[in-house]
This record gives C-alpha cells, structure tokens and sequence, in this order.
C-alpha cells in the first residue's frame, strides 16, 4: 500500500490573544481550530481540541501577557493534548516570550527562568517555535528546536519614518537596551543616545543623565517591552529639561502592567507605539497609543513555514533577527 | 587531597503552605530556609535563595492548592534556581499533586496534564518527589525519579476509630474511588457501599442510588479530595434518606474550591474531617471542620529519607502506599 | 531536486499472535510483511526483515501473551531492527499490555514494571502504540509518544445485548474493576454490584460478600483480564448462593494460564465470553467459551492512523477510551 | 543540619547464577540481599526486595544464561525496583553479556541486540555495569554509563601454563576470534593458528582448513563462549588429522546449549575448561569439563568499585580488558 | 487546508574533500549547495547557508581527514546551523569515520572516542549516517540513529580480479583485521595468511612472522586504513624474505599521514589501491598509488535513501556491511 | 556494610594553559593530575590518565584558546575519558568559554556555535562548569548542569583604581558592550561613553564617533575579549582626535589573534591590560602589556565548590556573575 502524502495546517489560540490569532487565521484563510479551553472551579486547567489534529502541521498560539503563568501553564497543557492526539508537528507561536528580565543570572542563587520556559514548552511537545524580538538574541539559543525568530523593528521604523523628523535622536532607556536602539537608528538615520544611572563620586547617589546629544531633537525611545512604564517616564520628563524638543515611546511588546497606561497618559510623551504582541484591552487604550498589528508578519510566517519555504527571504530579510 | 564528605538538610517553602511548611521545620529541628518569593508587576516570579545551597540535600515544600498553575510554576522556578546553585539533591515535597482529574485521557484529544506536570518537575530538576495520597497509584509511575508516596488514610481512620461507632459504613461517592473507600473500611472493621448514578432503562435520566446497605448506620463518605463538594453533599442527603444515622465525609486533601465550605457547613453532615495538605484559611474553618495535620509523617519522612533510613518502616509501613 | 512525497503501510507481526495479524492483514487488504523470526539454540532471538522498511510506516504486532517475557524481548528486537532499517514510523500494536498488576506499587520496593514495559518500548524506538482496555486508563500516561487506546466493551456489551436479558446485574469481582464494570452496566441498562472481601470484626476472617443486589439475576461478571480464573468462580458460586439466576463472565484479555480453562469450564458459569488480544489455542477452547475477534477494530485503527484521520470517530468514538 | 555521609554496600542475585552470587558474597563477607523473585502463573516477573535499599550502593548480578530473555526481564524489573526504592548507585554485574552475535549487523534489516541490551539497562536506571570478556571490545561503548570490563583470561592462562606443555599452539576457532586467541598465546608463548572456511575456486564448496602449524602440538582451541560447540569440534576433529598431538578447549562462557556438552563429551578433545560465569548444572558436568570461578575477580571488583579504589590495578592489571 | 506534501534533496560538502562532494553532486545531478565556510582569525569557525535548506533532505559531507579535529568541528557546526534552519531529515555522510582506534579500551582510563564522536554527532543534530568501512562494525551500534554502512571493499577486490593472479594469498597485517582480509580473500578466492607478532619463549623480544604460506604467491595485504604505512611496509618487506613472489597493498581509508607515502613509494611494494574517502592531494600521488573512487556508491546510497528504496538491493547488496 | 564516606580532589590539565594550571595547583596544594595528552600522527588526540580518577572529584581546565578546535575536541575527550573511569563529578573547567561570536543568530541559517559547544561539553559527560566573563550572561543558561560564572572586572578595575586618575572615562568600543563597560565604570566612578558607527544620512558611509564626553579625560577602553585588536585600535585613534588624554585597553581574555599584539604595540595606547584565561606567550608579551593572574580566583573557587561552600561569597561576591 503506497500512497502520496498530504499535510494540513491548523491554528488554535489559547486565551491569551484571541483577536491576534483571529487577526492571523483570516490572513491565512484557514479559519481557527476550535479548541475548548476551560477552568474547574479549584483553577485546574482543562483542554479538549474538538476537531482531529491527526497527522496535522499544528500552531498554537498563547503570549506572556497577564496573568502569565496562567497563559504559560495552558499553553503546555495544550500542546500535551496536540502531542497525545498525534499532531504531525507542533509549533508553539509565542509572540511575546516572557521571563526576559531572568534570562541569565544577575546575582547568586537566581533561576534562568527564560531557559526553563524554553526547557518546558520542548518537554511539553513543541517541535518548534516562533517568537518576535526575543529580549537576548540568546534566548534562540536555550532551545534545540528550530525558532523563527522575527522583529517588530521594522514595522515601528516605517511608522516613525512617515513623520519625516528633522532632526530625530533615538534614546535607549538604558545600557542594556543600547542594541536594539542602534539599530532603530540606523534605520531612521538617526543619532543614537543613551539613558546612564551613575554616581559621580563614592558615597553620592546614582543620578540618571544621558550620554549623547538630544537638545532639539525629536526623540524616540526604543525599548522591547514596556512593563510599569516608570523607567520610559522618567527618562522622558528628563530628555525635555535637557533640551529634547518632543518624546516619542516605542516598544514591540506592551506589557503595560499595573498604572502604566495612566502613567503614560498623564506623562509628557506625544505618542507611544507598540504592537499587538499582546493584547491591549479597551480600557488600556487612549488617543496618545497607537497600536501596529503583527498579524501579517505572523500569517505571513506560519504560511511560509507550513509550505518549507525560506522565512529569512520574507519581507527581503528584515522581519527575521 | 581526601575529606570526609558530609551533607546537610535544607527545607524551603514555596508560597502555598507556608503553616505545614513551618510546622515541618519545626518537628525537624532545622528551620526553614531564607529565599525570597517575590512577584514583577506584570506577574512573573522571581526567586532568590538568601543562604548558600551547595552540596544541601534540599527539600522544597508546595501543595498544588489554588492558584495551581502560579504555584506549580513557582515550584519549577524555585526547583531551577537550585540546581544552578549546585543543590546536591532536591527533593520536591508536594503533599498534594494537583490535576487528580486529568491523570489518563476520558475522551478524545485531551491531556494527561498529571503526566505533564510530573515530566516538568522532572525537566526543572526534581531528583525526588514526596506525595501524600496520589488520586491514582500510578501517577507515581509518571516519574522515573524515586517518589515516596505517603497516605493520610491510617491518621483519618484512627480519628473516626476513637468516636466507636456501633455500626458504620463507609461509602465512595463514585466507582472511582471505592478501592480507597475499600481500604478505609477495612481499617474501621466497617461495611461498604457505592454511590452509584444509572439509568434503570434507556431514555430515562440517570439517578443517584447506594449499592449497599446504609440503614440506620453511621455513614463516613470517604474521598481523596473534595473540591466543590457537590457529590459528597448530594450523596449525604441521599444517604440520610435511604435511612443513614448520620453522615460524616472525610478527605485527604480539602481544595473546596468556590462556595464548598459554606454549602458543607449548610449540608446534614455532622463533621467533615480533611488535613491540612492544603491550606485552610481561616474563613473557612468552622466547627464542623476538622483539621489533621500531616506534618508529623511529612517530617519524619524527610528525616529518613536525608538519613537513607527506610521510609516503609516509618509508623509501621502505615503511612506508605 | 524536489519530489512528490510518498508513504507506505507495512504490517508485521512477531510470534505471539499470528492469527489476529493475519485477521487484520486480510481486512486491510495489505498482506503481512515477511520477516523471519528464529531463535539461536541459547534462545536468544534472532531478528531480519526480509523486505525493505526503508520510508515505511510500519505496523508491528505483538501481544503480552505466555511467554510473555519472551514475547517482549522480541518485540524490542525487532523495534530496534525496524530503526536501524530506516522505517519512518513505527507502531508498536500491543492488543494486550501486560504487567498489568504492576502498573503501581502495592508496597515499598517494587518495581512498576508497566512504566517499565512502556520506557523500554520507547526506548527501542516505537513512535507510537495502539492498545487495547489497558488495565488503567493512566498506562496511557506513561508513554510521551502517543497511544491509541481502544476497547472491547462496547463489543462485548453488544454481544450480551442480543441476549436480551429481563433482569441483569454486571457485578465486578473486585473494588479495583469497579469503573469498568459500571460503564459495562450503563450499555445493558443493568444494575450493579460489587464483590468484596472484608472482616466483619478483628481477629476475624475475611469472608466474600456481595454489595448490592443480584437475586433472581443474570449476572454478568465483567473484568479486563481473567488469569488464573480463580476470584470469577469463586465470585460466580458465591453469587449462585446468593439467589442470582445464571452466571456470565467476560472480559477483554483471555490470558487464561495454568488450569484456568478447565476450572471455568467446570465452574457454574453458563458462558465465558473473551476476545482475541491474547491467542486462544484449540485445546483451550470449548463450547462454553465464545470469542470474538477484534481484528476489525484494530484494522480500521491502523488504516485511519496510517490516513492521518481521527480515530476517535471510528465506530462513532465507541471504541476509543 | 550537617553529618557525616555514609554508604553501605549491598548485593542482590537475579535467578540467574545464584551459586556465582553466594560465593561473591561469602569473598565479600556482606551476606546476599534478601529480594523475593517470583512468577505470576502467567509468567509475570515479579519482584520485592525484603529489606531497605535507600542509599545504599547496590549490585544485582544477573547472567544471561538460560533461559536469556527471562534473566534479562527479571534484571530490568529488579533495577526499575531499586531506582525507586531510593538506592543512591545501582551496579548490574552481568558476567556473560548476551547476544554476542548481534553486536553489529551482518546484513540488512537486523538489530544490534547487544547494542538494545545495553540500553534496556540504562533505561532501567542502572548507573554502573561491570562484565566479564565482552564478545567484543567495542560493546563497552554501547553504554554511556562506566563499564568495569573484566576478564577471565589469564585464570584460564595460568590453568594450562601449569600443565607445561613442552610444544603448543592456540587455535582461534574462526577469523573473528583471532586477536583473543592471540593474546592467549602471549601468555602460553605459544603459537598461533586459525580456522579458516573458504572456497579454493568458484563454484567450489567452502572447505575448513588451518592456517598456521599445528603437527605434534599440544593444541588450545579459545573462545570467548562456547554454544552447540558444533565448531570447537569440527575443529578439534581437524586438528587431529592435521597431526595436532591433543586438543584442549577453552573459554570464558560455557552456554553450552542444546547437546553441546554430551558431544563435547565425545569429541576427541582431552579437556575442556571454562568459568562459572554462566551457571552449569549438575547434570552438565564431566571429568573432562574443568570449572574455574571467576568469584574472586568479581568480589574484589566489587570491593574496589565500592572503596573507589582503582580497578585496573587489581591482580596487577591481568583483569582488566 | 490540506495539501501534498513534497521533498526536496539538497547535498551539502564540508571543507574536508570537496573533490569527492563534487563527483557525488554531479552523478546525482543535483548540485552542490551553496555554503560559505570560514575561519575567524582566532580560528574559530563561521558557517551559513547561503539557500533556503527548509523542510529539505540535506546530506552533509565531511570526511574526517587531516585536520581531523577541525573537520570534526566543522561538521558538527554545520549540522546545528541545519537544525535551526529547519532542514526536515540531515544524513551525515562520513565515507571515513575516524578514531578507529578508540573504538575501545584497550587500557585503563582510556576514552572510547569512536562512541564521543559518535554521540556528538547525534548530538549536534544528525538524524542519520552514512559511512563506509568503519574500523569495526559494531561502531554502527553506537548510534541510535540509523547507519547506512556501506563497503568499497568489491571495489578494491575487483580491480585485484581483473589482475588474474595464478596464485594469490591475502594477507591481514595483524590480528585485529583477519576478518576483513578474510572477506577479501573469499572474493578473489584466494588464500589467507596472517602477520602475528610473538615472543617464542619468555625474555625473547616478539618477532615478526607469517601464519599460513605466501610462498610463491603474489599477496595482497588488505587493511580497512593505512595511516603511517609503518605496518604495512614492514610486513612487505618480510613477506618477500618469506618467499613471496610480488606484494600489492590495499585499503579504503587512505589516511597516510607524515612520510607514509614517500615511505611507500620506496618500499618493495608493486601497487597500492585506495579509494578516495579521505583525499589524496597531488602531491601524495605517484604512478604505484592507484585511487578509485567511490563516488558512485556514494551518490547511489544517497538517491536511495532519498527516494525511501532500499540500500541493500544497491550493487546486489555488494556494498553493504 | 557500612562506612564513612570519604571525596578527594583532583586537578588535570588540557594543553591549552598548562601554566594558569599549574598556578592554581600550586594555590590548591594538591599538585596536577598525571595524565597523558598525545595526537597520534594524523592527528587523533589520545588521552591516558596515568592515575586512578575512581570516585573523585575531578576539575579539567581548558580554554579555549588557539588552535580553539583542537582544544575544544581534547576536553570532550578528557571527559570522555573521566566518565568511564568513574570520576564522580567532572567540573570542566574553562576560563574563557569560546565561539562568543555565534552566541545568537545574527542572520539566517547561522548555528548557534555557543549553544552547540555547551552540548557537546554536557554529551561527553561534564557534570558542571566554571568559567569567566562570558560574553553573555544569557550563555550560563544555555547548560542545565550548574555553571559557577566567575569575573575578572573586580581584578582588572582594582588595578585601574590604584592609578589615581584624576578624571576618567570608560568606552565601551561598540554598542553591544555597554552593559560591561557601565559596570567597569561603576566600579571606578568614571563617565562613560560608547563608539558607534553611524550613518548621519542615506547612501552616506557610516562613520566612526563617540557618544558621550572624552575630552582631557583618561579613557579605558573595555571589552570582554580582543582578538584582532582592530576595533580597539580604531577607536583608540579616534578618541585621541576627540581630545582625551590617553587611552587605556582592558579585558578579560587576551586572544591576540594574527598581528594583534603588534598592532598594539604600535598603536597610541598607553597600556594594555589583560588576564591570563588564555596563554600569552613570551613573544606576545612586551612592556606596555600588563597581564594579571585569574589563578587565585579560580583556585579559591575549585576550593569551595569541592568544598561545597558558597562561592559567591568569596570575595564578598565580586567575582561572581
């Protein structure tokens, strides 16, 4: 009995960015996989795919967005459920990968928690995964199945690009950030500068200053996540007593917890960008915060994924990190 | 260069019991371990042991009471930070190991999300794993690292043993559980019964009926967990109308979850009687709550296993499942 | 270079169950796969596909029939064979999983030898395993390749359907069997009942009785595997005693050793009713006891696995557990 | 709390060798572990070990002797037992490593037994493996655990050394055995020669011969084992008429299925002397048939393996492959 | 959506014999695909592919030649990078496998290198081997992914046969490569002789002699590799004084490190045949150093296992080991 | 058979820094394991230890300095070597841990060297790791064995310290540094600043400047690594164009590849200095290259760890990352 082999592609979406999932599968045409996604009353997560995942090429998609143990838990429980129904292959679609602040160990005794994140979604079943602007390119690194590992970089450059600055200067928040800054920079030939924290002598306190020329300038500070906003604010209320002429905020995932919209919305920022990596609820929303989808990116992905052609050649290379 | 090698004992707790957790520590004579439990804004964990683990044979407390899926993730959070930081041994003490329902698949394309968690612990760096009454024996099966698996049914049984019922019934308020109902009884010297739910012909709904004799018996309903209490309460009612004295339920592990100790306490049940692997806060005790504590057979079991003593022999093989 | 992929379905079968391959073989319409099957004169195996695997997906057949240790080792031998032959997927088809009775520790240090069975098989290299009524539905838990767990009782119950039956009870001849004996109940529309073995007071014997009513009865006795037969007759003569009308026994795994046969056949018991999952040679058979194959059940199982269609779905999910 | 780590030895004997195990632990002065090995009626192993091996540095002999796939089933199980009964360091000492003749693969389609062997007992949880004359070097490296590799040669030596045979040859029965029969000769500074089968032209049938000076010699056929000993003799037999003065036999494992021993009986062979690392039976043995035991080599690798002491160093090196 | 699956092949060369990558590519017809290797100035070393290898069959070629380690390396790089681009199956196509001569332990606290390389291999990503004339076949079973073990020894014996030698012997330079020479003799129908090093009494140095006659004979002396010639030319040199009437030399692993070719082109040697697994740069080369290629096999076994055909079958199953 | 259980230490070297070896023997007092490193002539590394490693705590230090693949393939071997003689923990040790480069993609289909490397080390068996200043911290979670990450910025910063510059200035020579060059400056209360290239517009070539002040300030240029010494060269030049005073170059591992140390000599530095994690041979050294010792650093550590006490107090934690 010989036979030629078919393949078929199916998306489900957790419940942590429903409209983004929904967002992908009508740019695919492919409709979303329906998937019954419960809690018993003590909290226990229950999962029961309603359709047959056999011999499929399955996404699921689940981000890190609040509460995200919640979402990573259900993700794991999903792809044992994908796993024990015989998927073909299973990828794990995790826009926004958390755990970035504990991708190494900054002192003694600390988990990698980003590692062990990795280390769970390939015990749970995952044959690869995608993600976007990744908070360590290294973090592609803590898994031994293939990730496509796509950014959002481009997508913000192009909006701040049709402003047609003057004179721009993109800000990174802090030392650690100063990479991704850069190359938003690059993109706008713009300068670059940078939010330092330093005492100038022993015994003094830390001071926040910037290093690098920002007076008159219309600056963009580039992060990839925002999470209580405070360092963004500070920065900005900072970058206008020296001399910045207007402050822009952009970052790919928009953790935004606790008051940070409000913050946002009540701090001297002209405008915040940020994409739907994950899910900005209505009440979050203002006229200061300007939403980009990823969905097409995503589509676009998972479409070429499925079909084995090159992600890397999509968007001319510019979406692949 | 040669030494004698030594060892220590190390307890920490996790979030989820902290009052077993100190009561161990306590009965062990070792305090419990300085680690900092701590919660981002955005709700991710961070974890930072406070003293030096290297070379400890570690024990890590948490029960998998609600929220579950916060404390099984900080588990394998805290289980991480110790293995990176050289714990000779670490010994996951998880009194109660949650996702009892989903321990084999009922229907098509589920999880068998038991399986799930005991593959994550292991992957996080469990070397050994301490339970008290597994909803199913061979959930220790799921692990190829060594479980001690305890049970709190001789410690339930002395309790009832003391009230010298004239003539008592146990009774499992579903098939499922009447092997440990089984054992229960035979402790007691009592009969047995079953809760059963049937349709005595086609296109009639099922009705809940008892599958041997009650009457004028002192009932005990024994199960291993009680969550929303839903069964064990219709099973009580049921009971008292087909002619039981009086009724007493008892359980393992008390998740009651939602509005279960107010419906137990509204129910004809003249005590329940459950132990505290999970913890009971304080508005949900009342007087017709009765809390046992294990932390006599958990630090006993903790001492013997740090001193390669048998376990089986601890209470005369009582305690062991 | 970029071709058309293709598939192949190739079944075959070790030594344990010739019959019930050839059966499946012939409704598949497939033909079984040559392979010689020898054994060196110190009884080690000896192994050699005599067709080419290379890129099949292959089906392997072996149950846990006497000799059983024998019969397992074969199977590993010839995983590992089909392996390092190239075969792109391989189906271990276990109709009966042994080791039953160990698939828990019933006291301290024994092994789990299920959990056992299920890594060594992974570890040969089985991509997969279809089964049948394991002796717990948590078996399935201790593979993380996926199972396919199909049962007979929905075969049996039709069977004892046709009988029509006035009156019937499915009894359970232990506390352990009562989850199947109950769903047995629930196709017949029959009430239950449960054997159990229990001292009335200390110091005193433990005496057979039954829980729940079986007087004037036909009495179905339901297990997954009858072994050495002895708890079904002593359970049927008790239950004769007891006022029940006749005796039936049935179950899924006619393991059947030593004189089992024969005592069931002298035993008060109107019919024994099993399948074919363990072989049953001609001299073990008689008039007394039916069989039926499930050889249809297992064939459409392995076209819809090798079609990549649900196998929940097949006879309306009826055989799926 | 910090103590002093202790460690205690303990062996256990498989049904395999039990006379082997006693005399080990009569060298060793531990005493044997109790352990209950036992057959359910139908043919399941099952095992129990009667006293605690938490912590303790266990070895279970087991050799693969008759009946082989039972003695290695009956291993597995009695390892997966000591994993989960907490023992720290489980040592399988397999004296004869069976399926010899499947350490690699002769055509298509076979498996590499030794190679599944190997990883069966890993898989089972085995930490150490300590052996004696490997059919072949190479099999040491099937595992990833240390292999103590052990070897019976130079007892075997030392026996003919004393017989001072004024002019001997070593004959290696086949072209695969040539470099143990050479280092065999070393030791006897003895000549070597070797069977070999082969076809003088085309068409031709294969015809034995030996290669090498045999006339007027004391001749020693070597192998590692010895099976139908249809070979030995056929050689033995040629040797004669090729003017050889006597032929000895000799080898590590005496499997000697089958007729193996009343033919070497019969067979023109002076003595044939081998080891108890397969067990031999009453019924077995001959005047002609010399028993050497390998009991001290192995309680005095196990005595350093326990003390950490060097292995290699033992009888000066002479053991140690 | 549901689709057919296709396949693509795509055959990669590493830096260590691009000549032989190249022969293969061009008799599949299917050309070599583009990579850039490169060294860092530190010497670490760089990889890309410079085409799209998603979801295809990629072979990597990398024979482990002089520099060995650095080959090594190299391929194990280019195997990860594979990985994380999502190449669906990568065959690891090593014609020499090296470390031949760690395939064991011949001392005490030796490595078994043959098994690291083999483990790093697997390690680093390959799903399958390719490789001919390994050192010993068991080495095929330290992988557990599947070997195509393949044989250029009907190669070199045709190229003998075609020489019709009245009367020709086979002779292995040592004891460890009987087998081989065996095999090779059978072909040519040939005798068989032996190189054996021994000491003819105690505190008498070894000398070097022949077991079975090359008088008259013209010999080939038949080895899997020749790295220093040491051996080689030594045993030719004696064969002479033996009364041989010509001496060829042959091996498929033509490795001839330092002087071994300048040694051999001045020794008493007729002929030398290799093949060109490993490469054999212009200088090496001479009139008496015949190279025959074995890029036909090579690209036979890898159109095979691409279309999922037997390998066996290949060259009547000629040239598989 | 009970005993106390006794550990001793050991400390072998690879050939890659036998000096910074011997210096932390000599520290420890324990001398350095004997054991012997060859290659045999074509290049095959071989490796004997010369005493018994059985049931010790073994330390291997390497680094992974030029030639970087030969020495990488020596420590896999080592450790090879180590496991199969029964060391009970092997703790590679690696100052400087290699392929920094390719610790993430940078473009499409690039491996993660750094990743790969860590799993070959955890393959051939190592049981820990301690290295220094990794080029990412990220790289401390590509392992799950524990990593003790040591710094030499305390070392290196307490000798700028003692130069009393009156106004100083830390440069981080690109974008990717910042994070190191920040905590360098922290540490001497210095300003910092940081090299870009830019480009001020489009199709303008990207040009070389500096962000932050310089000017009549000492300047340190600070990196984890020099290898071609280019960057640092450059921007050298061109800070002293900007005005500041002199020009001070430090890091941790001095891997002067090619003209590197020339080129230093001859740039407008003042003085370079480095650490020895990796050897800097008598040729490389001159006046103006100032090289501090790691050795207490990492013998203090090895001394802990063996000791299980914590390391990250050594040195009230500053050595630890």
């Amino acid at each position: 009995m010989s036979d030629i082999s078919t393949k078929r592609l199916m998306l489900f979406s957790g419940s942590s960015n429903l409209e983004l999932a929904k967002s992908i599968a009508t740019e695919l045409g492919c409709g979303l996989g329906k998937v019954k996604l419960d809690r018993f009353s003590d909290g226990e997560i229950y999962v029961k795919y309603l359709e047959s995942v056999r011999g499929a090429d399955v996404f699921v998609l689940q981000t890190c967005s609040h509460p995200i143990n919640e979402n990573i838990m259900e993700l794991l429980v999903m792809i044992d459920a994908l796993k024990r129904a015989s998927a073909r292959c299973i990828s794990a679609v995790m826009p926004y990968f958390g755990y970035a602040r504990q991708d190494k160990k900054i002192s003694a005794r600390e988990p990698i928690t980003s590692k062990l994140l990795a280390d769970l979604v390939s015990t749970a079943g995952a044959d690869r995964v995608l993600s976007m602007d990744l908070h360590a390119g290294q973090i592609q690194g803590f898994f031994n199945v293939p990730v496509d590992h796509l950014t959002a970089i481009p997508l913000l450059a192009s909006y701040f690009k049709e402003k047609n600055f003057e004179n721009a200067a993109v800000v990174s928040p802090d030392v650690g950030g100063v990479k991704r800054a850069s190359k938003f920079a690059d993109r706008l030939h713009a300068s670059l500068a940078i939010m330092d924290k330093r005492r100038p002598s022993h015994n003094v306190a830390a001071v926040l200053h910037v290093i690098g020329d920002v007076r008159d300038k219309s600056v963009i500070i580039v992060d990839d996540l925002i999470d209580t906003a405070g360092t963004v604010i500070a920065s900005a209320e900072y970058l206008l007593t020296e001399g910045a002429k207007e402050v822009y905020v952009t970052c790919t995932h928009a953790v935004l917890s606790g008051q940070a919209c409000q913050r946002l919305r009540e701090a001297p920022i002209k405008e915040v960008v940020v994409t739907d990596t994950v899910p900005i609820p209505e009440e979050k929303r203002s006229e200061s915060l300007t939403v980009i989808s990823v969905s097409s990116i995503l589509a676009e992905t998972i479409r070429h994924v499925y079909a084995d052609e090159s992600v890397s050649e999509l968007f001319e290379g510019d979406n692949l990190l």
